[in-house]
């Protein structure tokens, strides 16, 4: 291991980093180092490497187990600015460290950082070594709060999971540490005695005190204007808290308090020290940004129609974004295609995490030219009575450079003015596409977006090179600091990673013949295919539930590869081993034809690897996390679900809103009260509100927290509680996310219901609404469950969001304006799903009024669709709207039958007076106010609503405002308009 | 820089190191991290290597010290058990860094350490590279007060002045730290920011508060037997510590109860760490000492007599230990010579660094054969009276094995003895040296004896090789694990550095031609030949005193090489730039014909170098060193003496016995008593007495202690205090060591006094007595100067120890007992300081009685010395001893002259009541009490004193005792025996 460590460094010293030391006061990563944290501030170059020995208090486990170390090593990297080619740079270390990377499956798979406590955020990757994470990748782009510029690249390996998995052990303690001595026996004791004093031993009050100690230096240090000793004293504070953490001494008001408080330290520390290498005139100099490109000033021609071939190459993006981009992409060349005069052939795109590829045929050679007409004065100005130009016409056509001679004229709205028509040349195609494709990639942007070494674009990862060809011709493209070559980047293991591109004209099979299939759909077939047919071979059928997408999205070639795991593991709820497989691995689960899980998984490599060797690695990776698991498991199943329930005490939920205990206890008592509206409270619902959430305190859902409630129903079933409670327990976490499982029980149900509102009124009571696209707290995910749960249980419809939200807000406190936004917020989740799921908006906004009971609105909409087809309906809607279009607003819908007088009038009469009262929905409405339609018509045709005697008006208007009233209730006429029409 | 931290670690590595990181808490030295502090404990093996960015607040400066580090790099080894070969890897490591050690003078300098807060020490050499101190190397001898087996040896690299060293550069902040980043700009902010923070800012109140928070958590974590956590709150107190000292936030009492604290915890956790590592088993295993060897079971014969050679190898001797080696190897080999029959030439032993080297010529091929006599009984009982033997013969002889005809006869004391005479046969000569030799390598001890590797041995420092050749054939001696062979190691950096010697004739010339003189004196020779010679091309001289004896022997070939230094620094007090040359460089000053300094020095470099880089080398050191005292010197001109003065505050002198300024204030109390005991109190002693050792808070003498009294001198002229007062506080600090100036002025003698005599009163009073060669307070010193000062001022001789110690204590503590335990030890220095002038002992304990004012022994003394051929004196003194022979001791000296009836004893009555009263003085009580010799002869001759009439006896025996007690206030007539007879 030491060997490692000594090879990364010389490796990165060699280019260019600085060595520093770990720093001398217990850090809980290496990005906490000041060669770090303070170093990526401001303009000044920064290259330097480190160990960093990175403490963490609540990782104690007394050297028990495999993975897990209160003390393990990272080793830091940071790049600053950013290279342009530290993917590359990575992969050369690997290969520094021994590793095959052309044998080995690499991957670098979308992990985003960010530390608020540090005021700081990045994106990246964690890069996986045949499926074991080894090293995060992110580039910083903020710190202290303040976005940094130029970014830094931070490279943080974990080595003893490194030296695991190229040792082949299975615990940290058996890693060869140096020749004759494994890591064991170097920090075995050490590790064993921190633990011992991080979880056991070590004295509360004094490290409470130690943390004011801290606290307040660092508070002198930062009024001292010293941000170095500030920083230390952040640090010492940081570890304490750790400490206290892990001695389960922090209360949530505790938590909150503190974190804020180092919160705001570390942000003035940060700030004062860009302020002091500022006044200290950056000793380091100012890094230097690429230099812009730029195109040439005369554009090549070409002379026949080609085709059109860009690719915009970028380093691995999130797989979502794969898909977003190849759209994003296809409408942007498309819609600017559309404002040139450039024939052109349908644009087709296609995507990879690693490239973008737009291939448009049969793109004319030019655009042809056009006439455009130049509007000069009105010819009765232009010309005096003699027929001479005027001074008008005159500075006309010389504004334009014409003779006044070489006028015409163009009418228009029926007066002839002068009129200059120009013809304006086509442009070239490579001219046009030059400047069109620029444009393409500088306004490209994902959901979210970050900066690299370019001084200008954004975007969700850095785009590191363009290619653009018309036919055989270069298109020259260039935007900030890119330009376009014909060339292109395929594996970066290949022997050749950059090559060159001759024409655009079958670029897909050129790729493919470099192992890269361009085309997702491609790929996702060849998954398909070829893991059934290694599933089969062992008997078993693929579960591609939820991970083929990303997979997808994850390679540029897939590469399937069948993995084993020991049968013992099977004993493990299913749902356990296949969260594993999914969330942390994108593994593929194979079943038997019953459905039961099979002890083997499908892992999909990318490009061409030792499969035996990848094979082997992610079975590695899969034991240790199934070890993991087990260990928890077993753990659990030894733990009474009162002592896990315990636990909840110590989970902060958020400020203000007490601990995850509290809100367990809320949710209890909310689903009651709802259950109480109901009237369908009973004991499985009494005990499952009991014992809710309680397997967030178990420790296999501190490590998977995927499967809280999947945890819940096992241990709870295990623990001897009742089928119904066990479910009703499962149920209150779903739907956990969009197309999940709803509740099939009513306790279920009311449970799910009752942590939905809970969360709703909660947050929105303290404030912290969804703000553009970030939603920490999964409020959006929470309305539309609530949602759904009300929209699937038709029987709890007395349970309107009004009212839930209120019963909601009893143990809470929220202002009547925070729980109107809430519920507002709620019924504008409700409206998107009715339109997702492909309901005329019209429709839908005529039964929103109803949302307040989505089940009522839900069967509004289902009946106002079946009538959609009706004429008589259609009739009633039209007389109704004619209706409420003349009445006003503010008419109230009473009237004295005594002053109507014409026939019409009391036809009308008649026939309101006819409708039966109390029925309630749309269709029934509909059926009895049928007879309203004829009467309505002919008052309008043949009466003077608005007659000159004030009683015999106010009666007709009165009258009509009372047809209106009758059918307010039932659905917004209004916003129905002329859809029916 | 960060290379060569690579560059060691690569070598370290190879060699079987294992690489630690540095600690992540702050420490002050490599030393402290647990993978020194702790492994060294136990029988583990361990080798270790590590950088340590050790922290000392105390050398904060702001970065603009050129040397001075708040956090300096160190490079830390450890090699446990010692592998028996360590320097030479040490020498391979600087190979490793670039350095050519052929061409550098690369140097083992005498320098132990000890830690009494860690309870440890160890024996070992700074490692000097052409003058540079680059490398402390220890073997550590005992840790947390225990002592260590196996022992390790710790080498400690200092990076930053090996890099200054290596770059040529003058400013830590300008190493070449990594490509284009400097040390400065990489870390220059940092050390200016965490010094404001040790020097100014930090929170006082909260460090001590954080202290005693440590301090109970180490308590805690002992109690928990966690030795780990505890080392780490242990590391915490002292850096806290260290802290608060650099902000001068340390009373005397907080800072002994500080260190006693962590000291106990220090041993506490060093006790429970190697109780744990016993517990666990020894994880690492058990270290292997080397075998022992052992000698053939027959030797080699030689034929003719041949020259012993024998060599002891060792590594660097301290100085004074090769000339006490080199005595006392003589003394063993000529008595343990002088106990067989082995005839043999005078025994000559020479000496240097690395070996003693015996050379005895003409040793015989064997002893000769011995005849040895054994008795047996009596002849008388031998034989019955007929000649027949009898049981007790015949039972002799079968005891010795032999037919009773076999015996012979042999007279003892007139009786006669049967007997047999044995022949004792000669050994051969080999035989003989071999068991010889070995004892002497077994006994041999030096002041201080440290373990290595070897099982048994123990020395000064490692002994590592032997050879012992007899003539040219080898004499097998075995040692422990050493065994002689016939090779000698020559220079470590020669081409062959081990050669082997095939006789031992011509030996010292054949080292010679390897470029060794063995011996000193021609070695001492030789570099003031050389120096004479250098210092003559600038015209100068070379002043010796000081350092001559101990270059002699800090080399094995001496190379005087001259340098120089800029003459801007003549600008500083001579005695500054002497001290820095004498006692830091052991470097010899060049003065011109009138005494002055020349801007030249003389270094003595070991064996053949590169002169230029060598000199080069040396002057740079030089540089720095004054380019400091330039700097201190600056710095302590602006400060007011008052400012200085009120710095000894912060100086602890010892426990219970206050700071120095305390001290500092006792003094001058002493030293105006003393003065008024005399009448000579005056203005200057009042002003001295004032200002009575502001020096010590010069930042001078801080850094340069022995300067001491010259400064104050110095700033007192330059502060404008009279020359007189200037004097006096220089004279204050004389004599400094035995055969130093004394003070002249009598002020200067008084404060001398008091100094002396407030030292002497104090720590004995607090029983700190010197015990065997322990003596850190330097009271033998103190006793020694005081006596000095004495003798030198008759005119104080009112000043008696007894007084002077009982003035001294009435600002003190001290009991009765301890003030005479302070007068007799003193007593003894005086009796001591006689003796070794030569003086008769006889004569010193004659006088010792007057010894409480030296200077009156002194004169009593001469005077005896004077009177000492005088045979008038002479009979005196026998008259006299005559007298007090007869006389027991509780005899009055009173009588009545009326019962005196005798002639003789009426003559001698009459004699003594002729003597003069009041005489004082030896010469004239000799002179005066002359007239009583041939009365007291007389009556010796014709009376009995033992008279059967009581009175006459009473009276006589009180005329003989009046006569004792008229002489015995002169001297101890008893103790002068008969040294005149």
């Amino acid at each position: 291991m030491q060997d490692a460590l000594l090879a990364l460094t010389r490796y990165w010293t060699e280019r260019g980093c600085v060595v520093v030391q770990p720093y001398n006061t217990e850090v809980g990563a290496g990005t906490l180092n000041p060669a770090t944290v303070l170093r990526v501030l401001g303009p000044e170059p920064w290259r330097v490497s480190y160990v960093e020995p990175s403490v963490r208090p609540d990782d104690a486990r007394y050297g028990e187990n495999p993975n897990r170390l209160q003390t393990h090593t990272q080793f830091q990297v940071i790049l600053k600015p950013d290279p342009g080619n530290p993917q590359e740079l990575y992969l050369g270390s690997l290969e520094a460290l021994g590793i095959d990377v052309r044998a080995h499956d690499v991957r670098f798979v979308e992990d985003n950082w960010a530390s608020p406590a540090l005021g700081a955020w990045g994106l990246g990757w964690e890069v996986w070594l045949d499926g074991l994470e080894i090293t995060q990748f992110t580039y910083f782009q903020q710190a202290g709060g303040m976005s940094l510029d130029p970014v830094s690249v931070e490279i943080t390996y974990g080595i003893e999971r490194i030296m695991m998995a190229l040792q082949g052990v299975d615990h940290f303690k058996d890693i060869a540490y140096a020749p004759g001595i494994s890591y064991g026996e170097a920090f075995g004791q050490a590790e064993y005695e921190m633990s011992r004093y991080y979880l056991d031993d070590a004295d509360v009050e004094a490290n409470k005190r130690l943390f004011e100690e801290y606290a307040s230096e660092a508070r002198r240090m930062l009024d001292a204007r010293l941000p170095v000793p500030a920083h230390n004293y952040v640090l010492k504070c940081s570890h304490t808290f750790n400490v206290l953490d892990a001695r389960g001494a922090i209360s949530t008001t505790e938590r909150a308090r503190a974190f804020g408080r180092m919160r705001g330290l570390a942000r003035e520390v940060a700030g004062l020290w860009a302020a002091r290498r500022e006044e200290l005139g950056h000793p380091l100099g100012l890094a230097e940004a690429p230099a812009a490109a730029t195109t040439p000033d005369t554009f090549a021609e070409v002379t026949a129609p080609a085709t059109l071939l860009f690719e915009i190459g970028t380093e691995e993006l999130p797989p979502a974004e794969v898909t977003r981009t190849v759209e994003a992409v296809g409408k942007a060349v498309t819609d600017k295609l559309g404002t040139t005069r450039l024939a052109h052939g349908a644009v087709e795109v296609h995507g990879t995490p690693r490239r973008v590829v737009v291939l448009v045929p049969d793109v004319a050679p030019r655009e042809p030219d056009a006439e455009k007409t130049v509007r000069g004065p009105r010819v009765s100005a232009a010309f005096d009575a003699d027929g001479n130009p005027t001074k008008a016409v005159q500075g006309f056509a010389r504004g334009q450079g014409v003779a006044v001679d070489a006028l015409g004229r163009v009418t228009e709205n029926g007066v002839e003015h002068v009129a200059l028509v120009r013809t304006d040349p086509g442009r070239g195609a490579v001219e046009v596409l030059s400047g069109l494709l620029g444009e393409v990639v500088a306004e490209l942007r994902a959901e979210k977006n970050m900066k690299w070494n370019d001084p200008k674009l954004s975007f969700t990862r850095p785009i590191r090179w363009l290619l653009a060809l018309l036919g055989t011709t270069p298109v020259p493209v260039a935007v900030s600091s890119l330009a376009a070559e014909p060339k292109t980047r395929v594996h970066r293991t290949a022997a050749t990673p950059v090559v060159e591109v001759s024409t655009a004209d079958g670029y897909l099979e050129f790729l493919a013949g470099h192992g890269i299939d361009a085309s997702a759909q491609s790929r996702r077939d060849a998954i398909v295919a070829r893991a059934e047919e290694l599933a089969a071979s062992v008997g078993g059928v693929v579960d591609f539930e939820g991970v083929l997408d990303e997979v997808t999205n994850l390679v540029e070639r897939p590469t399937p590869i069948l993995g084993s795991f020991e049968e013992r593991y099977l004993e493990l709820p299913a749902q356990i081993l296949t969260t594993v497989m999914r969330k942390h691995q994108r593994y593929l689960p194979v079943r038997a034809q019953d459905g039961s899980l099979l002890p083997h998984f499908v892992a999909v490599a990318n490009g061409e690897v030792d499969a035996d060797l990848v094979r082997a690695g992610n079975e590695a990776v899969l034991r240790a996390r199934y070890e993991d698991a087990a260990f928890f498991w077993r753990a659990d199943l030894r733990t009474p679900l009162a002592d896990m329930k315990a636990g909840l005490e110590k989970l902060t939920f958020a400020d203000k809103l007490g601990s995850m205990a509290d809100r367990a206890g809320r949710i209890a008592t909310l689903a009651r009260r709802l259950a109480d509206e109901v009237g369908t409270a009973d004991e499985t619902l009494a005990r499952a509100g009991e014992l809710a959430k309680f397997d967030l305190g178990s420790q296999m859902v501190i490590e998977l927290s995927s499967l809280a409630g999947v945890m819940a129903r096992e241990y709870a079933e295990r623990a001897g509680e009742t089928p119904e409670v066990a479910r009703a327990l499962w149920e209150m976490e779903l739907p956990r996310s969009a197309g999940d499982a709803l509740p099939s029980s009513t306790p279920g149900a009311l449970l799910s219901l009752a942590d939905r509102f809970d969360l709703l009124a909660g947050l929105f009571g303290i404030g912290a609404n969804p703000t553009g696209s970030s939603d920490p707290f999964g409020l959006r995910r929470a309305a539309l469950g609530a949602v759904s749960v009300l929209r699937a249980f038709p029987d709890l419809k007395d349970i309107t969001l009004t009212k839930a939200l209120a019963l909601a807000s009893q143990d809470l406190e929220v202002s009547a304006e925070a729980l109107d936004t809430a519920r507002e917020f709620t019924v504008r989740r409700y409206e998107q799903q009715l339109l997702d799921a492909g309901h005329d908006h019209r429709f839908v906004n005529a039964v929103l009024p109803l949302a307040d009971a989505p089940a009522v609105a839900d069967a509004t909409l289902a009946e106002l669709t079946g009538l959609a087809g009706d004429p008589d309906f259609a009739a009633l809607v039209a007389a109704l709207q004619r209706v409420r279009r003349i009445v006003p607003a503010d008419t109230v819908g009473e009237y004295d039958p005594q002053a109507l007088v014409e026939p019409a009038e009391l036809a009308l009469h008649k026939a309101l007076a006819d409708v039966p009262a109390g029925v309630t929905g749309l269709a029934a409405f509909a059926a009895a106010a049928n007879g309203l339609t004829g009467p309505v018509n002919t008052f309008f045709d043949e009466v003077l609503v608005m007659a000159e005697d004030a009683d015999v008006r106010r009666a007709r208007l009165g009258l009509l405002a009372a047809i209106r009233d009758l059918a307010a209730p039932v659905l917004d006429w209004q916003a129905l308009g002329t859809a029916l029409g």
